[in-house]
């Protein structure tokens, strides 16, 4: 049971190789009438696109979307939207030398193991290539959620392996700089640090946070369809994810009971340790989540592994990659939070529609 | 769409309210031929049952769950299996207080603001009593996960409040202290502390881990099933749930690639930075993951909150509580461990069934 | 994967076997705030209770219905709606005869070849026992599509083997006489054909017709979600169901298109043989469905057939049989195309809610 | 909740219209290891296709289909399968008339009513030209059923309009006649039938039918994803379907219950009334099923109909249209007959794997 959809009503399935002829997706249920173009979804590709930097992959895909079907005369019609991406800077000849060996950290041994055959090139499937079509169906969810309930998206890099990076926060600077980072003091630092990592060949972890304002209260199935929980899965599914928050996330265990809980007035909620859900539900406070990165496998430095025989051998890889994968994720993580979101609208609707007004 | 199901092809479906007559559940898709009588279940139930010790909440539940359907003769049918408890220590008019306030920390207000309705008493379907029936479920999962696989899970408490409580390991102690501690020497600190907390009135987090042993290698479902993303649901899921990790988790922001990886010999891997977890797809190693519970919000210290008017009150809160919450979640991360490992077992064998032997 | 669960928004689990301790089902998704007692499922399942007339089975089951959950202060909160009924007239022991044998007609042989295990106890879970749980759940749908939609759903026999009894169709009769039969002028001859059935120990198929009023235009989810599709299998779906036919059904393939396509004028459509469906779509009209139900295979007249063992065996099914099970499929074939057009409602309003206004 | 897949775990997503840039789909969840390349796609793909006699529409598609993903060095890996045709020989511009008219029998009317925007070329996602799709994922199925399994499928064309065709039963004719027909003796009575039509701009229905030998008994999945009832849902979800039959269907209404049940001796079923599903569930004889088709709607005849503003207007249909839209639905059947069988293949194997070798 191969799982390829994403979203239960807004429901993205995406298809394609890092190396194959091309990448694409399918995005089923949209909402129709949404005024959308090719190049709305081109410029948020842009944001996660690689060799922008010398701190992320040097591959330079021009991730050309094609909108294929279910857009007729500008707008969605709410038949399936695809969108389709030609691979053309694909170099599947870097990776003959790692067709028999597994690259430690990395999918290769475990889709070995679960399908008994692999597409090595470049990782395949389990190439973070796959998550470009996140982006671009995240952008679709982004404008519907923008336009009709006014509700904003931003992603930062919090911190990049020692360096904590949002002491200060400036949302303004976050695109300004080629690691999402909101405080501009510090990117010499950053800046620094990956010279070094390039160097040495090595390659570090990061977390990125991310939050969503004017999300209206309602939104999350429980109790199994909580958004916390759908939030959590869509950020531990993108590659490399080790860990996932929520508001306060693991800083609440060392927490008192009188200083977790947000207390409410008039006004409004007094805190916002729950980071927007209460009971799997949006509060219609921000909602606020954090993903860790780890550091990336494909490292010039050798190690030892075995092949597909189980006899030890030494790797090194080759090809092109990002010394800290998180960077690149920011975008990523947008994307995912627009998509759990958008499905939860669509999911929220379907119950409760009639009486209840998306936009008070 | 109300979601009140969990898992794909071994589905659990759970129904009932805090106080209302019963709760429930649903599993469908069991495979055939499991021997498994009431008495397994209402063994697991006891592990989390409350009024076993001081430190939990007080209400007394026999929790004397019958089976209603699916198994005949002593043995599972392939047919849905539906159990039921009935409440017997419901007190509902300890809550007509709270019928027009929102407590704070709650899901009183998200419900309200979701369906515009909610049943108040103890929290209704909000309420952890709800999770009793994922044991009851889990339980059938760990009998089939054990009995054809091999595979042994174990949780417990990882820190308490400021208390980290793994430090020694010793899984023997696990089941022989009231707060799930590994180790025994800290156990006097945690009666201490929760004492403390109960004079007070208020409450503290807790960090829950897990293991799950001898799982195969190929559980998971890339790239929107990927085993680690269907574990951070599964645990997001659970209330009070803020954060979740796999492996290293958080630890690996700051760690360097050369550090994370781990590397593979013919003996096998060199560590397990990444939690028997690799693209999505077990690797053969120990899962392991770790959550963050917060601070109960139930409280008998005095806050603000406002009322379903909008009108500022002040809000205590009576019935019998859990000072932390986290404590009798231990048995609750294993039961969403072994429904998740036990669906994804399902889920493996349908696409790659014949070719892979499951017990190799 | 057993599948127990029908319906993607209003969806319904039921479990249950004929001769087990109670039947079930649980409703997740209902929409909040509908109005429903047990006395309103109780007086739609007395329509199709056995032991009414000498006509149909003779088991007198109370069907004394409990609502377990998902109710408060007489409407729904949102959360899973459960029902039990126990069953009280239960005779497991006429069943020990067939314990080994496979009744030929019945599930006997499937489900103990899929699962390799049964609880031959009145066919278990194959039983139609299982459909009291339809109409229980249709009554919710019912209710719902009555109240907010003006939705009017009726059922009737259309024919009883040889004798077509709708040639005069009478809405008031239907429910006066136990056939369900909308043409007065037929029931002597309809009870002497089953006198005759009684006593030679054989039975006889029938054929349901139904309709539902006042469905708006644009249910139905293309291009695998279409509400023929959907109704189709809902239908087939239901116990000895051998066909389906959606408006005119078998007989389009005779006739020619300037016949069938039905025109349309500013006053609306000049004729209804698509049945209320366009393109898997609802236009508006009636929809109206159509459903063959082959002749009970439970027999007091012997016939061959095998045991467990593939040895030759005769049998002959005691217990308490309708000879005719497709009278009280008339309650079933209406709970059916309620459900289907309940769950098509909410999917609607998931895609296009705010642009449609469903009492429009 | 537009819903564009089919199948629980082989599942088939398609997209885009009839006159958009392309069409295609992906199917997730395919077992790794099948041998496929995209000749033996496009060798299905001409069964179907429009063009090849002066019998059914003259538009000329190449249906040069491309495999982009999920396949490598021959054979499936696991992950999904993509699949594109270009559409060349699209003629937009003989839809203009009809962009503000409902064409009576077509989806131009639900559409609007349920998107309040259409495609209106060519009929836009509700043409026949998505059925090209169901082709090329059904040979996919088809190849894993016959290698795998030793299942044969085959359709034919049973009755067009008046005319019985298959009478006399010839496997081998099928194919060798532009009708699909099993009996060479009515080919010219067809071929007359057919040009009479084309003269006077009418259309007829017709019924088809399909076999599929080799079943393994025990697929199905009660009692809401029973294997006739997702046959009827697969078939009734072609365009132009308006009724489904398994084994006898309607004829079981006339029958007595001694005839119908077949009865069982230690060499197998003595008859096939059942159409080889009980409860169900695949008895292991082979499975039958029969579908009618409606009478194409797009006549040169003109016919009253409405605008969008509803006001009254003549319709004439120009464009390229079949008369008798059933002939190529035969190759469309017996996919959507594959698809079904194949999604029940894995999902027989995720509840009962290990227990149970499908191969014997």
């Amino acid at each position: 049971m191969s799982d390829n959809s994403f979203g239960r009503l807004f429901r993205v399935t995406t298809f394609g190789e890092s190396h194959g002829p091309a990448i694409g997706c399918v995005i089923d249920g949209c909402p129709p009438g949404l005024e959308i173009n090719a190049n709305e979804i081109r410029s948020e590709l842009r944001r996660r696109a690689t060799g922008k930097s010398r701190h992320t992959s040097q591959r330079k895909e021009k991730d050309d979307v094609q909108l294929l079907s279910g857009v007729f005369e500008g707008r969605t019609t709410g038949t399936p939207i695809a969108m389709l991406i030609e691979n053309t800077d694909a170099r599947p000849r870097d990776y003959t030398d790692i067709a028999t060996k597994f690259r430690p950290g990395h999918a290769d041994y475990t889709y070995w193991k679960k399908y008994g055959i692999r597409d090595y090139r470049g990782g395949g499937r389990s190439s973070a290539r796959e998550t470009t079509m996140r982006v671009a169906a995240g952008a679709v969810a982004r404008k519907f959620l923008k336009q009709k309930l006014g509700i904003e998206i931003q992603g930062w890099l919090a911190q990049l392996g020692p360096i904590r990076t949002d002491r200060e926060y400036d949302a303004q600077m976050i695109d300004e700089n080629p690691f999402f980072s909101p405080d501009a003091s510090v990117v010499p630092a950053l800046e620094k640090h990956m010279d070094m990592l390039r160097k040495s060949g090595d390659s570090c972890g990061a977390r990125i946070s991310a939050v969503a304002r004017n999300v209206p209260a309602g939104l999350g199935e429980p109790v199994y369809g909580k958004l916390d929980a759908d939030l959590a899965a869509a950020m531990m599914g993108i590659n490399a994810a080790k860990g996932v928050e929520i508001g306060a996330g693991f800083d609440c265990v060392d927490q008192l009971g009188t200083e977790h809980r947000d207390e409410i007035t008039a006004e409004g909620f007094l805190g916002n340790h729950a980071g927007g859900v209460l009971g799997g539900i949006s509060s219609g406070q921000d909602v606020r989540v954090s993903v860790a990165f780890k550091p990336a496998s494909s490292l010039r430095i050798p190690c030892r592994s075995i092949d597909v025989q189980g006899q030890p051998v030494e790797v090194i890889t080759k090809g092109r990659h990002d010394p800290c994968v998180g960077i690149r994720a920011t975008p990523i993580v947008e994307a995912m939070l627009a998509l759990v979101l958008m499905d939860h609208v669509l999911r929220q609707r379907a119950q409760n529609g009639q009486e209840w007004n998306i936009n008070e």
